[in-house]
């Protein structure tokens, strides 16, 4: 009997973090291209645009605020947020909906749950320059929105009713992200929301379910191995590690959904970004840079994703227990070329994720890039 | 105190069909447009387009197959499947990524999980007519798409080793749909895919523990409860429901993601779509072209969605127990005008689902839109 080959037989994969699976139908990469190209943004960026809500002494969106003349990092309080400091508490207004109904009443408490939710939401710029982005950045540069992401983290945690802080980043149009200028956003919550809520409890479960070992920490070790093996083996493409540095480690998850997804992963076991030591804090800046190098570089084009870091909650049991290990997680919509994306659409909407190449081949290709951005190079 | 009200307040909804949440912010509606904006199709499609690899007669794109003359539906296996009929068995090949290295083995064990995933893939066009959609079929036509689906899931589903049929259609190039001609498409497989077994776990929990009664049964019934209410009393808004038929009704479920997302449930518990008698089957093709005359209504364009079926597995424990609620899912990304689309991207992906402007809302302007095509309006 033929031997069952991952970079050609369909098979799912589990995701132990999140508890889902996804379909992995290698051979599909070959199929011709039919759908969808995207439009290329305009990539000659001036280095301030007078018409840019965020560059340094401008207007912002709300056509009132005023940024100011920043030569670092800045940050603001979107003039849109999603939640609020205060509002009026939740109490059970939802019942009126059906009146006095007594079976009614007892559909919807069995049905239907609400809760309010406050907090905050910032923007945070990561450069006075608006032709910039993370991958054209110097270390020393990234190191210092490392350094506001952690100041923020610890600023926000400590507001009263805030219990968890989500930094992340949208890049590109495809992103929906509006405006090209290198930002991110943190917003600040008073619950924990779904993603992180999952990736806590799955942590927290084979911990108790593993003398205490930490999945994450487990699977960086298994995933050294694996890679070690490869360089010796008859199976060379097997290694789902990008790069590691003497802190972190970027991989293609086993598990991971969109193409060229990787996580970044502290090597020592910290939960927040405020447990980054001096060096460890450049080195994660130093990661930055080169995860978005390589990835510009994979279709030389500026390369979409959403980027996002999972920390310790900043309140509850989950708060300094040990059970979050940071990581940072990449989603980067393109499959073919700077024009062609992958869409996670019907069947994954409805069924399941699905992917056309697998980890291992999305690794070997990233391992490839140069991490010298390609508009620098001669 | 100023009472909580959930046109105006931050809150989140919990979704008991896929155990997540969907953070709810109704005033960021408010906040001006700067995101990407779609380009709009051309619109003005012939009725057959010898370049098109779905009309009657013409060659695929493959190069190979032809299609045939059809004047109903028509089915074929898609030309690159996501996934085959057979393939080598999975002998635990994975174990070999790691030599014999005692340790790997063990982690590797407790964090990698991997399945062989075999069954086939086929597309459905609904129509010769390249220039239709469901939306401005005849419900006649549409009962022989019904019909098609329903033959092919019990044809599929006698097939060894089909376990699942999952029908969908991704429909406009915002859903990465290649072409226009109307068809959707149907993923046979041997496992149970995350999402309907999800909601399979879901409904047999509910049923546990509340004397056997469905979840989805339940939830009709509460709606529909509300929506009386609604009409009679000071909370005009409140109703989700969009419309109702002597069998189906269509409503904005309480826990929407998507700004316009439906679901339509069958009123009777069936379980599939081979249960419909011809009158239900009848009354569904209607809804269909309601459902989606609705969409194409509210912007006054092709709405583009994507929609998928969830009925029973077609094997094993869950195939006759009773436990699947037949319904509809879609999808559909548009958020403000034909151009303008809602993206599910960072904070969505990182931490939680995220919407602009309540389930209430949505359904009320659904209400609103004719279900007469506007393109065969005077
Ligand atoms: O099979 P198609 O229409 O070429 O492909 C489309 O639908 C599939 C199923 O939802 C997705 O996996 C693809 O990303 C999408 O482009
Ligand atoms: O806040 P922005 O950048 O305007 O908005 C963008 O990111 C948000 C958070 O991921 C999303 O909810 C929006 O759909 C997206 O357009």
């Amino acid at each position: 009997e033929q031997a069952f080959d991952f970079s050609e037989h369909p098979h799912r994969r589990y995701n132990p973090l999140t508890d889902t699976w996804v379909l992995c139908s290698p051979h599909r990469a070959k199929r011709p291209w039919l759908g969808q190209v995207e439009s290329l943004p305009p990539d000659n960026r001036p280095q301030h645009d007078p018409t840019c809500y965020l560059c340094p002494g401008n207007t912002r969106s709300d056509g009132a605020n005023q940024n100011s003349d920043y030569t670092s990092t800045f940050v603001f309080t979107n003039d849109f947020a999603a939640v609020k400091l205060s509002q009026p508490n939740y109490h059970n207004e939802l019942a009126n909906t059906v009146g006095t109904d007594s079976e009614a009443q007892s559909l919807l408490s069995s049905l239907l749950k609400v809760e309010s939710v406050t907090g905050t939401c910032r923007v945070v710029c990561f450069s006075p320059r608006h032709d910039l982005t993370l991958a054209e950045m110097e270390t020393e540069h990234i190191q210092e929105v490392v350094q506001t992401w952690t100041r923020e983290t610890e600023d926000l945690g400590a507001v009263h009713g805030v219990n968890y802080v989500q930094i992340f980043e949208n890049k590109g149009a495809a992103m929906g992200c509006s405006n090209p200028h290198p930002h991110g956003q943190i917003w600040a919550t008073s619950d924990i929301p779904t993603e992180p809520a999952r990736e806590l409890a799955s942590l927290a479960k084979y911990r108790a379910s593993h003398d205490g070992a930490c999945l994450l920490c487990n699977y960086v070790k298994l995933e050294s191995k694996v890679s070690s093996a490869a360089k010796t083996s008859s199976t060379p493409s097997s290694s789902r590690v990008v790069f590691s540095t003497e802190h972190f480690i970027c991989l293609v998850p086993f598990w991971a959904v969109w193409p060229y997804e990787v996580i970044l992963l502290s090597l020592r076991h910290a939960s927040t970004l405020a447990e980054l030591t001096p060096a460890e804090q450049h080195d994660l800046a130093d990661c930055l840079r080169r995860v978005t190098a390589r990835y510009d570089n994979l279709f030389a084009t500026s390369f979409p994703y959403s980027m996002g870091i999972h920390q310790a909650p900043t309140a509850g049991e989950h708060k300094e227990d040990g059970t979050m290990h940071l990581h940072l997680h990449w989603y980067p919509p393109l499959l073919r070329s700077a024009t062609v994306r992958k869409f996670l659409v019907g069947y994954e909407m409805m069924a399941e994720a699905q992917r056309d190449l697998t980890a291992e081949q999305a690794a070997e290709r990233l391992r490839q890039c140069s991490e010298v951005h390609y508009k620098t190079r001669g």
